[in-house]
């Protein structure tokens, strides 16, 4: 079993994607995060879900639990319209990590290391160019290796 | 809205449960994380579904690409293997980093607040005991603060 014989279509965003458009993706599609890719279809990075949400949290909020009670419960309810229009390229995304990506032909075991070490519940697969054939997720990888 | 508005009954586990457990509720009910409790029903954690993963990886392989790579495909199919008699506790739950926990008069934004801050996508809801009562899970606010 190969990358390649778990991947998935998987939805992909890019940079100028609006956050409110991710949002809701994330939401209906019920993903564990988004696969950013470049101009080239390249994977950029893998966003996780609750770092487009942070993109709807005021900023106060986001860091003093003290100053997120403040605020009343009908302004707290509709906080998502922080999201206004920005983008994905709005998420300050971490470029020093390490990029979990895998090859078409790796292995299993390689895909569920890539995961394990970058903690990222999905991982997108490349073809030998670098372009982005599919995405294997967490729940799909499990369901394989358990069914053995 | 208040968290105990969107709270919903979450699966649980505790340090005594078995990992290969662990690992097939997460696949089957499409879980991104397990609320791990304590003897008094009270959460310890939130186990993101990659650290589960990363007890079935074999140290060599989480920690150098090159090693998991030298695998054949044969054993790799059957790494999970690896979980054998291991439980929860053996996750090395780090126990420095803030407890995802709201409490449930907590409002909409404290909760997203608290995903955004300890980047967890569900969120055990407790009573002023400190028991918990149900969890949110990021799609579930998602759903709700998307639809105002």
């Amino acid at each position: 079993m190969r990358a390649r014989d778990l991947a998935e279509t998987y939805p992909i965003v890019t940079m100028d994607t609006p956050a409110v458009e991710a949002a809701r993706r994330l939401a209906s599609e019920r993903l564990s995060g988004l696969v950013v890719v470049d101009a080239n279809g390249r994977p950029r990075c893998v966003l996780p879900a609750t770092q487009v949400l942070r993109l709807g949290v005021p900023g106060y909020a986001r860091d003093d639990p003290a100053l997120a009670r403040v605020v009343d419960e009908a302004h707290a309810d509709v906080f998502l319209r922080e999201l206004g229009n920005r983008t994905i390229a709005d998420c300050q995304l971490k470029r020093d990590l390490e990029l979990p990506v895998v090859r078409e032909d790796d292995t299993v075991l390689e895909v569920a290391a890539m995961m394990a070490r970058t903690r990222s519940p999905v991982i997108p697969v490349v073809d030998s160019a670098g372009a982005m054939i599919g995405a294997i997720t967490l729940h799909r990888l499990l369901d394989r290796v358990l069914s053995r």
